[in-house]
Parts: C-alpha cells; sequence; structure tokens
C-alpha cells in the first residue's frame, strides 16, 4: 500500500484497538486506553488483553482477531518479544496503520536490529505502514484522539509536530500548555523502523489542519527523500528544523580537501538550504516563529514600520531588524505629513515612529493605522514600555482593532515589562497578535515569515541540466583501476575521466623513465609540469614530488630524477607508477572545486579559493549534487572568490559560465558513479569572461 | 570634589531633599516623594515647595536653604527654568549630590546644551556631583531609597544597572519583579551632563552590595575613560552591555581602506573586546547570565558534565556546549566505574550520562554527585523531561541537597516542561540553583561564567611599549603639508614620516622630470617602481598611476610619461605634484596594515590580508590604539593571514614579531599625532623570520 494512503489511516482512523490495554494505573496500556478515552474519540476503541473482560469500561477482546468488525489502527504497547506475531495477525486482520510503543529493538543492538528488519517485512506483506517502534505514539488534536501515553493532551492549534526524541516532546507538551500553544498533529518518530520524518513530512503537506511544520530530528533515514518530501511541501507551507548531533564529529577518513573540509554537519546545513528548511537553534525561538505563522499573514516584503513611545527600544529593534535581514521603511510622504499634523511636535514622525512616552491608546491607533495602510510598510511592529502615563490595556485593544481592519499585514506586539502587562498580553493573544516581551524575538518572527516567503518563491521547479557524455568510457578506467587493486586514481587517470566528461584538463600522460618524460614533453609541448604518480603520495608539493615551469628536455631529465630522489627520501615505501608529466596551465584565478560523499545525503560538492593554502582560508561553500543551475551559481556566489570572479576593481571577469559548467560537470559525474567516494580539482585556473576554465591538478579516490 | 566621592553620597546619602515635592497625586514630585517614603529610606526626607506646609506627611521648606539642617542628597522636579538658579542655591547649602530628573535641556536643542553646560559649571564650583538631567531617578535596594518616579521598587539582588533609556528601565523594571529578578543599584543616566556611564562602572565596582554590572547606552561619552572604568572594575566583576545603534551608520567620509572597512559600531565592538566587557545581543539572555552569576561560584575551566534522563536533550546539551566553547568533560575512570555499578545496564556512563526515562531522584543524585566530585569536571548541568515516573519535584530537591554538600562548582538545572515544572522551579528557585526551560540559554550562561574567568585573567597590568624616536621630525613634515594646505600628504612624505618611527619602508624620492626620475632610479637603484604624486588620487592602481618592476632608464623615461598620460586621461584636474620613484621591494605576503579615527575612541588600527583585493577578501581585524603586546599580536592572529604567516605546511614562518613591532610603532604613531585622520600601509611585504617587514605604499590624511 502507498505510505501516504496508510498514514491517512493513522491520522484519521475510524477504529482503534489498543493491543496491551491495561486496567492497572501506571502501566502504559492504560495510559494509552485513557488518553484515547479522555481526548475524546468518538469512533470505536477495542482494548485487546488476553484475559478478556472490561477495562475502563470497554469491553476487552483477547486477541485483535477476536475483534467483530474491522479495526482501522492499532497501538501496540506489549512486551517487545510478543510483537512480531502481534502484527503478523493486526496484519491478517486488515489493520492498515500501527503504532508500536513497544521499546527494546534496534536501540538494543543486533537482534532488535532482526526484529525491525521483520516488522518492515510485515508492514509491505500486509499492506500496513508501521509507526515506531519505541515510540510516544502520536496525538491527532482535530479528530480528536490522543493515541499515546503522554501526560496530558496539547492544545489545538495548527504546527504539525514531529520528533525523534519521545522525552523531548514530553517536555514540549507540558511546555506548550502552559504557553497556550497548539498543535494540529503530534507524532513520536521512535526508531523509524517503516515510517520515517520524509513520510510525515509529506502528510503534513497534504494535511489542511497544519500549517506550519515542525521537526525534531537527529538523523535521517534517507537524505534525498528527506529533501524531496521537503521540496514538494515547502511552495505550501513552511519546514523548520532542530537538528542535533552538530558536535558528534562523523568517523569518516577524509584524505581530500573535500572531505576534511566538510564538517559531518555540513551536509546536513546544505540539504536544508537547498530544499528551502530552516533550521533552529533554539526551541523557544522556534516556537515564537510558529505563533506568528499562525496568526498573521505573510508579508509582501521586508520593510517593517516600528511605533514606539520609547526611544531606546526602538533603536534596539532597529538594530536587531538589520541584523535579521529587514529594513526599516521609508514611510510615504503622505504618512509623515498625517502623523506630523497628528503627533505632538517633539515626536518623531520618520521610522521608528516615536509617539513619545506620553502616548496615548489613540496616538497608537493613528500611528499604526497609518502605517498599516502605508505602501512602503509590509509589517508593523509596535513597542510599548509602561511609563507614568501608559495605558497598557487599552492600548492592546486597540492594537488588536488595528489588525481587525487591517489584516493582511502582520501586525506584532513588544510589550517590555512584566506584572503590568499580563492582562495586555491577554487581551493581545485573544486579538490574534503575537506578543513578545522584548525587541529581538519578535524581530526574528517577522524576520522568519519574510524569508519564507523568499524561500517558497525561489523554490520554482528547475530541472537538472544533463550532459551527454561517454559514460562507458569513464567506468572502463575505474573498472581497470579496480582490477589493479587500487583505490587512488593515478593523475592521468583522473584527467582522463575528467575530459570525458567535458571538463577541461591540463593534458597529461605518464612517464616511467625520464627518455620517456622527454619524449612525452616533446609531444605536449614545452614548458611542462612534472608530477610523482604514486597512489601513496596525496600532498605532492609537500614533499618536492611537483616541478613547475620546465623549458627544456635537460631540465625535465634532471627533474625527473630530482623528483624520484625526493619521494624516495620523504616516503621510502611509496609504490611509484612513474612521473606524470603534464602542459603547463596559463596561470588564472586558483579555484578548487571538489566532492566527498555522505552517508545521508550523498554527493557534497565544494567550491572555492584554491591552491596550496585551502585549508587555511576556508574560503569555501557546498552543494549536494545533483544541482541546478541556481545551485550552482549561489554555489559560486557564496564565496569571496566568487566576487572576485565577478571582476572588481577594474579586473575583467572571469568565465563565470564556465565555471558554472565545470561545477555541473562534476556533479553529474559524481551522481553517475557511486563509487567516486572522493573528487579534488585543485587547483583548476579561472581565465578571463570567454576564455574558460582549466583543471590542473585533478584527484578522484573510489570506494572499496 | 572627587566623583566617586560624590558617587558615594548619591548611593547612601544620610539626608535626602526632594525639590519640587508635591502633594497632588499624578505630578513626578509626588511620585518620588511618594517612591522614596515607600522604599523606607529611614533617614530625614526634606521635601521642597515654595508653599511650604506638609507633603505627604512631612514637613515641607519653601526653598533648600530654608531647611535648617545638612542635605546630603537633593533631587530635583521643578521645570526646567528653575534648575539653574535651584542647583546654585543647593551648592552653596552644601549639597553633596545631585539626580535632576527635569527633562527639557540637550534633547530639546541649543538652548539645553547650553543650560547644560551651566549644569557642570555649578557642579564644578561648588564641588558636586549630577546625575541627569532628563532622567528616571536612582535606586538603592540596600540603603534602602528609591528617588525614582518609577512604578514600584526592584527586588533586592546582586545586579548593578545602568541605562541610558529611562523608559527601558521601566520595562525591566516591571519584568524584574515578574521573574524575581532583583538590583542592588538601579541608576537612570539621563543626559549624562555630568555623570556618566564610566563614573558609574567605577562607583559599581567599588560597591560591595554589587556583583554584576550591567549597561544599557546608546554612546559612551568619553571611550578612553570608558575603557579604563572598566579595565579597573573587570578583574572583580563581570561588565556586560547592550549597545544599541549598531545600524546607524556613522557619517564619516571614508577615503581609505581601514574607514571603509570599519563599520560605525567597529570601535565600540573592539573597545569591549579590548577592555574585557562582554556585549550582549539579548536583553533576555543577558539576565540568565546574571541569574548565573548571582547563584554560583565561579567554574575553573570550562569541562562540562550533563546529567539527563533522555537522550536528545543531551544531544542538544552537547551541542550547545561546543558552539560556546564549552567542553564535554571526559569523566574519571573512577567516576564511570561508579556510575556502572549504580545505574541500570542500559544507562550510559559516559557524559552525557543518561540515568534513562526511569531515573528516580535517587539515581539523579548519585550521577550529580559523582559528577561534582569528579576533578574533571568544573560545572554540571541537569536535564529533566517529564516522563512517566519522573518525579520532578523531588530531583529539584535532591538537586538541591547535592548543591549544599558541593557548593564549589557550578550546578545548573534545565526542567524542560511548563505546568508540572512550577512547583520543582520554585524549590530549585528558593534552593539558589538556577533553572531554565531549554538547554540553549543555560548553556550560555554557563559559559559567560567561564570566559569571565578567561577574561579576568587575562586583565593583568600590561604596559603599553614605547620606541623612541625623533616626534619633532614627523611634526615638522606634517606643519609642512599644512603650510601647503593640503590634508593628504604626497608618497615621499608619508614614508619619511615611517621612517621617522622605525618602520622599514620601501625608499621613495618624489621626480618633477623624467630626467630626474631617471637618476633617482639609479640612486635607489634597479629595478624600481613609478607612482603619480598627487594628492587627488587614492587608488593609484585602478588609473594606471603605477608602474612597477622597470629595469632600465628607458623603461622608466616611458613610464614617467605614459603615467602623466594616464592621469590627465582620467583625472584631468588633478592637482600633480609629479611621479615618485621609488625601489622595487621584494614580493613577501601582502599585508594591509592601517588607522582610522573613531569619535569616541580614537585611534582604531587594522591588520590583515593586503594588496589590491582588500576590500572583498576583507580578512581583516581591529585594535584600538596605544596596544599592548598582547592586543598586537591578537590582532595579527584574528585573520586567516595570522594563521599563514605562522608558517603552514612545509613554509617557513613569516616575520611575527617584525610585523607586530611594526604594528605597535603605528600604534605609537597615530596615537602622537591626532591630526592623522587616516594612514593605510597598503601594501606591507612581509618575509620569513628574521627578515622583517617592508612598508610599500604609506597613504597618511590628516585633519582639516
Amino acid at each position: 500500500m502507498n505510505r501516504q494512503k496508510g498514514i491517512d489511516h493513522l491520522f484519521n482512523p475510524r477504529s482503534i484497538a489498543v493491543i496491551g490495554a491495561s486496567e492497572t494505573k501506571g502501566k502504559l496500556g492504560n495510559d494509552v486506553l485513557r488518553n484515547l478515552i479522555e481526548s475524546g474519540f468518538n469512533s470505536r476503541i477495542y482494548p485487546v488483553n488476553p484475559r478478556g473482560g472490561e477495562i475502563l469500561g470497554l469491553k476487552a477482546y483477547r486477541s485483535v482477531s477476536e475483534i467483530p468488525n474491522h479495526v482501522d489502527m492499532g497501538i501496540i504497547v506489549i512486551p517487545a518479544v510478543h510483537v512480531i506475531p502481534v502484527v503478523e495477525e493486526c496484519g491478517k486482520k486488515g489493520v492498515k496503520a500501527l503504532v508500536i510503543i513497544t521499546a527494546g529493538f534496534k536501540e538494543i543492538g543486533h537482534e532488535g536490529q532482526e526484529a525491525e528488519k521483520k516488522l518492515v517485512e510485515l508492514a509491505e506483506k500486509y499492506e500496513m505502514v508501521i509507526q515506531g517502534p519505541n515510540c510516544l505514539g502520536i496525538i491527532n488534536t482535530n479528530v480528536p484522539y490522543n493515541a499515546s501515553f503522554s501526560a496530558g493532551t496539547p492544545r489545538k492549534g495548527k504546527i504539525a509536530f514531529a520528533s525523534q526524541s519521545g522525552a523531548l516532546m514530553t517536555g514540549i507538551l507540558d511546555w506548550s500548555l502552559m504557553e497556550k500553544i497548539g498543535f494540529s498533529k503530534f507524532v513520536s518518530l521512535g526508531n523509524k523502523a517503516h515510517l520515517n520524518e520524509s513520510d510525515f513530512i509529506e502528510a503534513f503537506g497534504r494535511d489542511p489542519d497544519s500549517t506550519f511544520i515542525l521537526l525534531y530530528i537527529e538523523s535521517v533515514v534517507d537524505g534525498r527523500k528527506f529533501m524531496e518530501a521537503c521540496r514538494k511541501v515547502i511552495p505550501k507551507k513552511p519546514i523548520f528544523v532542530v537538528k542535533s548531533g552538530v558536535s558528534m564529529a562523523g568517523a569518516r577518513a577524509a584524505t581530500s580537501h573535500t572531505g576534511s573540509l566538510a564538517g559531518s554537519d555540513t551536509a546536513y546545513s546544505v540539504a536544508f538550504k537547498q530544499c528551502g528548511v530552516r533550521r533552529a537553534s533554539n526551541m523557544a525561538a522556534l516556537f515564537d516563529v510558529a505563533s506568528v505563522f499562525d496568526d498573521m499573514h505573510l508579508p509582501s516584503g521586508n520593510r517593517v514600520a516600528i511605533v514606539t513611545n520609547a526611544g531606546g527600544p526602538g533603536i534596539l529593534t532597529t538594530d536587531a531588524c538589520e541584523v535579521s535581514g529587514l529594513e526599516i521603511a521609508q514611510l510615504s510622504s503622505e504618512t509623515i505629513d498625517f502623523l506630523k499634523k497628528n503627533l505632538p511636535p517633539a515626536a518623531s514622525v520618520y521610522n521608528p515612529i516615536d509617539a513619545l512616552g506620553t502616548a496615548q491608546p489613540e496616538d497608537y491607533a493613528l500611528c499604526i493605522d497609518a502605517s498599516l495602510q502605508d505602501e512602503n510598510v509590509d509589517s508593523v511592529l509596535v513597542l510599548l514600555t509602561p511609563q507614568a502615563m501608559t495605558k497598557e490595556t487599552e492600548t492592546a485593544q486597540v492594537i488588536v482593532e488595528s489588525h481587525k481592519k487591517y489584516p493582511h499585514k502582520p501586525l506584532i506586539a513588544v510589550f517590555m515589562g512584566g506584572n503590568s502587562m499580563v492582562y495586555p498580553r491577554i487581551v493581545l493573544t485573544e486579538g490574534g497578535i503575537p506578543i513578545f516581551d522584548f525587541p529581538e524575538r519578535a524581530v526574528h518572527a517577522i524576520a522568519e515569515l519574510y524569508h519564507y516567503t523568499v524561500i517558497r518563491d525561489s523554490l520554482k521547479e528547475e530541472s537538472i541540466p544533463t550532459f551527454k557524455i561517454d559514460k562507458k568510457k569513464a567506468a572502463e578506467i575505474i573498472e581497470n583501476v579496480r582490477k589493479d587493486n587500487r583505490r587512488v586514481l593515478l593523475g592521468n587517470e583522473a584527467h582522463a575521466i575528467a575530459e570525458v566528461y567535458g571538463i577541461p584538463v591540463a593534458k597529461i600522460k605518464l612517464a616511467t623513465s625520464s627518455k620517456e618524460a622527454k619524449l612525452l614533453a616533446a609531444e605536449l609541448g614545452y614548458p611542462v609540469v612534472l608530477k610523482i604518480a604514486s597512489p601513496d603520495i596525496v600532498h605532492k608539493s609537500d614533499i618536492g614530488g611537483i616541478r613547475i615551469g620546465l623549458e627544456t628536455p635537460e631540465e625535465v631529465e634532471e627533474a625527473f630524477l630530482q623528483i624520484l630522489d625526493n619521494v624516495k627520501a620523504h616516503v621510502p615505501n611509496a609504490l611509484i607508477y612513474g612521473v606524470d608529466v603534464q602542459e603547463m596551465a596559463k596561470k588564472g584565478k586558483e579555484l578548487i572545486i571538489g566532492c566527498s560523499r555522505d552517508v545521508q545525503f550523498g554527493p557534497l560538492v565544494m567550491f572555492g579559493a584554491g591552491g596550496v593554502f585551502v585549508n587555511y582560508l576556508k574560503d569555501i561553500s557546498f552543494r549536494l549534487a545533483p544541482m541546478t543551475h541556481r545551485d550552482a551559481s549561489e554555489l559560486i556566489l557564496e564565496t569571496k572568490i566568487g566576487t572576485l570572479l565577478k571582476g572588481v576593481r577594474g579586473e575583467a571577469p572571469s568565465d563565470l559560465l564556465a565555471i558554472e559548467d565545470t561545477i555541473l560537470k562534476i556533479s553529474q559525474l559524481v551522481t553517475d558513479f557511486e563509487e567516486i567516494v572522493e573528487l579534488d580539482i585543485n587547483p583548476a585556473f579561472a581565465y578571463e569572461k570567454g576564455n574558460g576554465v582549466t583543471a590542473v591538478d585533478v584527484k578522484i579516490t573510489i570506494g572499496g
């Protein structure tokens, strides 16, 4: 069965069996059944317990098979050892969706992992979907039902939340009840044996009750599927992720620049950026954003008007706007004239509009209304400090009224204070106005509304360009390397593969004697470069394994011998295939283009300033392959070298199109050949516009 | 009188006159007197009002002179026009400290500014200190007294707070009452006509009731004094600043690299860094930090142990630690063995210590105690999520007990939840344990404790090195430029000044004809560089005003004429003094060293990667002059080029000492000559260790 259809049963079950239901307080099977009954689920509930009888006032069945009617969804809260047979029984019974709360699977080791495999087999065999195992359950506040052992049921709202940590969910649920934050769906992902984050993202995307998607994840099961699901959903609603595990260094063996420069968390960050997911660093700020999304229309731009009764907080807000990418709106001359006429002369009628410490509710009203009507304003932020003449509650009321009159622009309040703001806060919240203590969080929330509009618009359907190449030819070279029991390609092999993909490279030939080197040099044309050809030597220049600018046969001969001496001195046991003779590329702007491979997300392409100091300058950026033209172009322009390439201080611009083309070809290469685990072009020389690019040194490593 | 002695009277007055006291509710003179009485000030209060009689039950005097006894402190709340004569009267009466609440001074324009000057004169004449005008007043919770028109009096605590915005203070006061945050001093700075932030910083530093200093400022009156005061105080207690106005671009005309690269806020950030002030971006986070400082001893290092009942929050905390510069402690083998013996087998006994979802208070107790005893641990963070078997309140109690047993290590709690955490929160707060909702803010607070210890230790008394130079010689050159009505020094003049200060420069001579150019070239030795000498041309290379590597007299002649042609073509009206002939320095690593001048803080020195692309790479850092050796060394090493200069990938290290020396000499030069408004050395070439530095192109601009 289609997983999404399965999730429909999970979200809107017509009947639910609680397998492991119990009369005994403190048992999970009791908590789950009680939550289900108390949450108001008004279709059929079937407690299942080998002892039968009655549980919490409902007839209990000895087994699922014994239930006389169709069962849509099953919740399993029995010891792990009994789970598999019960799942099979559910399959036979025609249950469409299972929530396995029971722990003791993957998290306990090999045996549990095997059991999970069996679960997936059964899910597929019987066309069911399975959530969990080892999870808290699921809550839908719209049906409504609470099929979990949570303490309490969340308020109804528009946030769809899925979490890989059940314990974190319990904390957030408890906190949300106090903070009065509502949810549409509340899903504990558990071990993600069958259904995972990507399935729920897609389902949340289709769910009319959800307008905001929030995930807590520690990892994703399938990077590509995750990105696909997000790309599909984000044009309709925003996705925010809290992803932990930033600091757990990956155990990857990194020999390439690209590998060592990409931290373990880089691929996640890049994936989020590339598919439009916003990453939050902070739980509390995230819910601020959610509350603003819940209440407000999206702004049509980033221009904010600030209305205040005090200068200091106005400046703080202005600062926060600048940091967050928001603009302080330039008010129209009509607005300014109107404010001049209606505010005291000492007031500031420019933005921030300072109605002075004496500002009364009617002053606030006219400033806010004027701002909301102004075509130069996209959203309005109202600041209030509790001064001697301030009427907090009445001001809250006029804000609510203004919002009713002009509901299409975001209107957000910052009431700086505590005890005297308790009632005004209630007025604002009830009136649908997001309210904050301090400006920074309010500004952050507005900025996220705006950034979402930008992301949404940028996620238009874009295609991945493909180049016609002779893939077989590249495959043959790799096959030969494999036969030779090597993982690192020799220079001539790597350059040959790059050539197959249409990447302009410095020509290279392998010489096994100084005589041959001289012949090849003559063939390529002087000057030439000589480089040691050895799979054991990664940083050739560090040990004197490279000689450049050789102009004569004599120099070639001398260099050939010197390189071999150097290598023997530094790496006595290196396996030497000979010395590569390479045409000497005209010097251009030094770039690095590389690729490493992420376990979750696949090929991670790096671009940046090249040369020997790449590790120290770290002027680099990343994208996942395959890429669109926009991805490649952004990848280049995110770096400082990207700015230089555009041509500055009278310099001619570099051939950006050729660089983009090279990046896209590399993307295709590493997407075509999964066995390429690392690739570095360092340097590639970029020339003036129209004169292309040359890959000077190409390194490729294939997987074992 | 010494300002600090004056502030002593302000902080601990034996008698207070309220000048402008009023019986009428709603008047500021009524608010102030009522606050004073209600706050429990138990020395003499003298209401002063021309009508005399009795106000709020106290005998009122018609004037200050009429008061029969000595008056220590006066609070002035009368209309602005009457303030000056009353201040004079107070002076004559021998009042030691005045708080002028009255507005209508500098903030209303020229007339008010003049009145403030008069206030300062009177303060000096009568040896008084004056706080304000245009302020909210002052509160000392230890005397106690509230000499302000605030709504409410803050709780007693250890935070000394001074604010340039009165309205912001009212908001924070109101909020602090709800959040139960206490203050020792609460000072509204107002217009800072006489007493300013530096005076109060010094006073807070001496105040035994204050352990944490917090400022909100929009500007400082005197940058040097501010830094001096902070340097003096920070070894004893931390200073945190919220500085607004980041986004208000300065109106400075920037023609130098240094000027254009230093934003309007750079000098503030650098000054804070250089004198150990922590800058906070966010009000709420700031008070988190304050509460932790209030309750806890300082940690002896950055190693954190995490005790949790859930994996997810443990990982989030680990991430937050890494971001904040904290280390996850490596527990000792004794601790690990102890935990293994005492926790269930599924628990994680490594850090984060995961006592599992079933963890009971006694499990928490043993994990926390073991961590607090472990020598590898500097502070302990306890996480709790409300799971089925969790006992929130009892766990809170064991945390308090553990802290009592081991009070010397910071112990902080994160109880993730809302309603079910209300009571546990009270238990923790009463027990002196800082408590947070989510891990990020708790980690941030611990990190600030740790960073304070680092800052404090680094602020050891350090001296500013001085070089013996012939200052007169430099002064003469500048004097000649001034006589010539120029602001931009010619190349030969700038290089000469640099030479006076012992900075190694490429030798330079001015030629006014091609013949002279050839003679000078012969004198300097080939190859040479020719550069246009014109005060009107800033970026010489952009218009063909520089030719390098000239090897022969013929080349010099040709270049001389070509440069003049280029300049005429591009800047037809440029005033041309001739062409500089310069020795061609051996190429080294390209650096930029420069200086611009900040209105508040004086000379701002920049260091970074030089060359024509400096504006695009922006690999730069800043320090204020004069500088210590440590300042200069940190300035270099903060940049990426600094890393390269240390010698990487087998390259020999550059002459870091010579670079540091050059920076210190420039610091001295721009400190000696305030009229140097901008200075750029771009490039300076750095050579291998022992081979020094050469300043290739020195530009100096003097003030009008």
